[in-house]
């Protein structure tokens, strides 16, 4: 489906190509996109495309199928980091990013302070990259060292493999860019205790079916991104028996339960390698123009299309309009950051809204405001995902694959629920509240995709 | 509050007596209540009662704070039962009633057979009376038996304390009236081992918030009697550690967390005696029209008021409109039965079906209907409960004290969700639906109110 305002002509060229039009109240494209955007948006090969994509993405499945150290499950050596986003140098890494990579250093055993991990980091003695490019997803900062255990979850459909790390809570953690002693002691119990004890589960249970909970979870109010309470409970009551079976010692076991079933986003950390093998199903598509990826590193935010494999289409991270712990206030917080807008990306956080006004409830908002988002959601989508349905919206199933045609016609920017971290390496969490990308990685990518357009038989441009 | 339509003098009568009032499009009343109406309507004390009964029903608070057999909670004998609804005999009894008592003589080895059992019963060898009459509330047929385990529920508010047994799961289970040997074996099970394992772990992990799981579910798609599957997830999380510490063997600890994991009604159990201790706290007030229990026999619909003590005010049990499992039809199907209506009576279930539009949906509604439904209850309530939120009504607090009068000046009935137990002793549940009281009830009741009413000064009748 193409959806046309206004421009009759081009409306009634497409219907002559025997594209599906729809026709909107009209409203000007981004200035100085309309030449890209006839030129994309006339590509015969657009529809076909995008449905192929989207029917990709909503065929894709996601069981979770073991849990193993990043160093097995992505051949991680000590010294390689993953970190969330588009590729970014220490230049110009943002705060909670190098306090990230700074945690990393210390749990490795790379620094034996942050002040050294700080210094190595800056002189290139280690290296590091997009979690996007290993398949994986990790949530605001999103480092992954070659300890940390994986969530390993597997499409069968489409053979695809994503992985995702624990989660380790809220307030001062290392994907908020925190690395003070109690964080890395954290993060070394998870390594010790935690990831061994989940991976014995889950080998024993045999694959838990991700995409199943993910479904559940939309019916009782959670959005998947800011709000992961009933998913983390239906995790634990589904492992529950294995982890007991493991036989491992009472004390590790109660320590256990009670940090998963202490931290309603636990469950964020399987939503995102779900969304993510989601997207995985949709990407390859040539003259699609479906956004497969956003993803922020606290500096650039970056989109990926499904027509352009691993290349990045950034602009810069925004502010989130949100709501702050404690004491701190907008000038604590750092810019968008974090892969986990994987999940607007598969139509879950933001774009599922209306299952969950209690995080614009949260924020100031109403109700109303809920619906509305997601409303506007559909009209920047291709598809309706069944396995997401939305209750309060006649269980309408959630708005799914993003057309950049759609987001530049429109004006309307994808919708981002997220955490924000302090700008400051080292601060931790400062808030959480709603965020857009920058307009500017849809226009750089339409000028990409009108460069790569096909001409339809019999049009000169 | 006072609702009043059409009859302008009365409105003006009670204008002038400073009782608030809120003018809505006139219906006649159920014909015949009138002057009973008038009469109640007049009554000086009526206003203040009804809210100090409702005031007294949303102060109040419920705690899990123990598990025991019958026998000790309820200084039960072996040759005396506990059942739902109002009062019967044998000869009037139900088939799933009759069925569950079966059970319970099966259970305690008062008889070999259910031929035995039953002629045992006809024969007054032993006794049954109300749950609601011991403080108790039984779902369906509301069995309970000295050996039962009990969930003990306290409000330290206003010091009561209500009980209600454990949840066997759904299909064949002896309060939907089954009495076959694997029913009877599972009862000794969770009288064995059950019982006992919920019993240390409550008192180890001390007085769970029942209420505060309440308050979280029905922001999480239940409503409290038809879906508790949120509710059953958040005990587990949190009896969880406590479970695990008690040291019991690794079988018993996955066979108990299985059984209590693989039924999404667990948590109807403790749903019911905090609707108990709810109403329990809006009894005993004079001049009160407020409703403090609604529950069935699978023969008679039984109400009690705020105001009348343990009197009850009764109809014929009426058939719900709803889904059937397997092969079963209508005319499988008993008559409504079970105190599982306390959960209405307290505004959640059919009153807060808004949460929960999977349960219309599931029979052929849209989520108008449900949203509808919960708008209609509020017109025969006195309160909004803010600790029972529904968010899609802007969290808007869920329809709490039914008030006898408003129901019969707007002929609107109480709705009740409930399941549907087969009218042959020894089926077992056949389905689930919509239902409501019939509206003898409150006939009645109207009468006897007019009949306690205090005349206003100056006023004849």
């Amino acid at each position: 489906m193409v959806v046309t305002a206004g421009a009759e002509l081009l409306a009634d060229a497409l219907t002559a190509q025997a594209v599906p039009t729809t026709r909107v109240d009209w409203q000007p494209p981004v200035t100085g996109t309309e030449t890209a955007l006839v030129r994309t948006m006339t590509d015969p090969r657009r529809h076909s495309a995008n449905t192929t994509a989207s029917e990709r993405m909503l065929a894709a499945r996601a069981a979770l199928v073991d849990v193993r150290p990043a160093s097995q499950a992505l051949a991680l050596p000590p010294d390689h980091f993953l970190h969330a986003g588009p590729p970014v140098t220490w230049e110009r890494a943002s705060g909670p990013l190098r306090g990230g990579l700074i945690a990393g250093m210390l749990l490795e055993g790379l620094a034996d302070s942050p002040e050294q991990a700080e210094r190595r980091l800056a002189s290139g003695q280690v290296t590091w990259e997009p979690c996007h490019h290993r398949g994986a997803v990790g949530p605001m900062a999103g480092i992954v060292s070659a300890s940390m255990w994986m969530m390993e979850l597997r499409d069968e459909v489409h053979n695809h493999t994503a992985w995702c790390s624990l989660n380790e809570g809220l307030g001062k953690v290392a994907r908020y860019g925190a690395y003070s002693p109690d964080v890395i002691r954290r993060l070394r119990w998870m390594s010790e205790v935690l990831g061994p004890l989940l991976a014995r589960a889950v080998r024993a249970n045999g694959p838990l079916d991700i995409k199943a909970i993910v479904a559940a979870m939309v019916q009782m109010g959670d959005e998947g991104h800011n709000r992961n309470r009933a998913g983390t409970l239906m995790l634990l009551r589904d492992l529950m028996p294995a982890m007991i079976e493991t036989g491992v010692p009472t004390s590790d076991l109660v320590e256990s339960v009670r940090f998963i079933s202490g931290n309603d986003h636990f469950f964020l950390n399987l939503v995102m390698p779900a969304a993510k093998l989601q997207t995985l199903a949709g990407a390859g598509i040539p003259g699609s123009t479906l956004v497969t990826t956003m993803a922020r590193n606290g500096t650039d935010f970056g989109i990926q299309l499904s027509s352009t494999g691993d290349r990045w289409f950034t602009g810069p991270a925004q502010l989130a309009d949100g709501l702050y712990l404690a004491s701190f206030g907008p000038d604590d917080a750092n810019p968008d950051i974090g892969d986990s807008a994987i999940t607007e990306t598969a139509g879950l956080g933001g774009f599922s809204m209306a299952t969950a006004p209690a995080i614009v409830r949260f924020v100031g908002g109403t109700v109303a405001d809920a619906l509305a988002t997601t409303h506007r959601m559909y009209e920047i989508t291709v598809a309706e995902n069944p396995a997401y349905a939305i209750p309060i919206l006649e269980f309408r199933g959630a708005p799914t694959g993003i057309d950049v045609v759609s987001v530049l016609r429109t004006s309307i920017l994808p919708q981002i629920n997220t955490g924000m971290a302090g700008k400051v390496a080292g601060t931790g969490q400062v808030g959480a509240g709603l965020v857009t990308p920058p307009m500017d990685c849809f226009v750089a990518a339409i000028d990409t995709l009108a460069s790569l357009a096909e001409t339809p038989v019999g049009r000169q441009f």
